[in-house]
C-alpha cells in the first residue's frame, strides 16, 4: 500500500469533530457526549511535492493537524472495548493537515447544512508519506507539532484525545463499514490558525522524542 | 463503467439538499439562495440483488428517491452556463433512494453538526442498474416515482429541480473536482417518508410515457 499512494487507495476519508478539550474551547464549540465524524472527499487529498494548498479567494483559510489512520482491512460493527481489534485494523499512520474554511463551516453551522463544501475543496488534505505501523507503538502517545512561516503554532501529546481510537473506530463502524485504505483523521490539538496565500505550513510527528521522517510535511 | 459495477467505480458521492420546493416545504426546511451538497460514503451503495436496506434501531427511516448521475470524465471549475460541458461529462444515470435517518438527521441539525451518520450507514444507497445515457435524452424531464408495499409515494418530473443539472455539476466543481464514476444525487420531489421492517420499496424512471427497464428498483 505505502508504494501505491495513499489517495490512489482511499475510497473514504472519515474525519473526527472535537476531539481535544483546548480545541473545542478555542473555537467556543459544545464538547460532544459521544464522537462524531464527517467525511472529506478523497479528491482533497494532497500528496507530498504535489502542493500548494489553493486558496479559495476571499476564504478564511485554517489548519488543523492531525493524526492520520491508514486502515488495513475491513471493520465493522467494532465493539467499544476492542482495543486489540481497533489496533490490528490499522495498516499504518500518515500526518495530515485537515484544511478548514473557517468562514464558509461557520456559515453552514449558522444555517444547521453540512460542512462538506468547507472541508472539501480539492487540495484541503495534505498527508505526508506513508507511515510504517512499526514507527509508532502507540498511537496514543505521540506528539503532533505544525509550524507557519517557522513559528510553531501546533504542538500537543495524541494523549489528550478525547475519545481514543478503539472508540472513535467503534463510533464509525457501527454507521458505516470501514474498508483497507480508508483514512480516518482523530481530530485536532489546541492552536488552529489563519494560513495565507505564500504561508509555509510544515507538520510532523515525535515518538519517544524522536521525529518520524516519514512524518514530515512542508506545503505552500 | 457498466458491467464493472457503480460501486466499485465510486470514489464520491456528492448529494444536493433541498432541490425541490414542494419538498422543502414539506419538512419545513429554508429555500437554498445556492445548491448545497453532502457526501454519502462509497460504502453505502446497495446494488441490484444486495438489498434488503438495514434499519438501524430505534431511527426513523425515510426513502428519498433521486435521479443520480454517474461522471464519464473529470470535471473542474465548470462555468454555470455550460449546458453542454455538463451534459457531455456525464457518462450514464442511476435511480437511487437517498435512505436517511431522518430523526439522527434532525439532531445533526439541531446541534449545527454534520449529517454524515444520518445519510451514511451500510446499505443506505439502493441504487438501480446502470443506465445508458441514451435511454435518457433530457435528463431534466423524466419521472420519478417510488412506491412502498405497492403505494406510491413520489411521483414527479426532474423538470421541477430548483438548480438544474449544469448548476448543480457547476457548484460542485468549483469546489471538489468529480471524477469518472463518482455519483451526483439531484435531490428528491415531494413525498418523502417513514419506511418500517418489512417493507418494500420499488422505485423507477418514467421517460416519454415508458419506464425504461435499468431503472428499476426493488429492496427491502
Ligand atoms: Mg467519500
Ligand atoms: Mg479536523
Ligand atoms: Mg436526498
Amino acid at each position: 500500500m505505502a508504494t501505491r499512494g495513499i489517495a490512489a487507495n482511499c475510497r473514504k476519508v472519515v474525519c473526527i469533530g472535537r476531539n481535544y478539550a483546548d480545541h473545542i474551547k478555542e473555537l467556543n464549540n459544545v464538547r460532544p457526549k459521544k464522537p462524531f465524524f464527517f467525511l472529506k472527499p478523497p479528491s482533497s487529498i494532497l500528496e507530498p511535492g504535489q502542493g500548494p494548498v489553493l486558496r479559495p479567494k476571499g476564504v478564511n483559510l485554517h489548519y488543523e493537524v492531525e493524526l492520520a489512520l491508514i486502515m488495513g482491512r475491513k471493520v465493522q460493527d467494532l465493539p467499544q472495548d476492542d482495543e486489540r481489534g481497533a489496533l490490528d485494523a490499522i495498516a499504518g499512520y500518515a500526518v495530515s493537515i485537515d484544511m478548514t474554511a473557517r468562514d464558509v463551516q461557520e456559515e453552514a453551522k449558522r444555517k444547521s447544512i453540512p460542512w462538506t463544501a468547507a472541508k472539501g475543496f480539492d487540495t484541503f488534505l495534505p498527508v505526508s508519506k506513508y507511515i510504517p505501523k512499526s514507527a509508532i507503538t502507540d498511537p496514543h502517545d505521540v506528539e503532533l507539532w505544525l509550524t507557519v512561516n517557522g513559528t510553531e503554532r501546533q504542538r500537543d501529546s495524541t494523549a489528550l484525545m478525547l475519545f481514543r481510537i478503539p472508540r472513535i473506530l467503534s463510533e464509525i463502524s457501527r454507521v458505516m463499514k470501514l474498508e483497507e485504505g480508508d483514512i480516518v483523521l482523530t481530530g485536532t490539538p489546541k492552536g488552529v490558525g489563519k494560513v495565507e496565500v505564500g504561508d509555509v505550513m510544515r507538520a510532523g510527528v515525535v515518538v519517544g522524542g524522536k521525529e518520524i521522517e516519514e512524518a514530515g510535511i512542508e506545503v505552500g
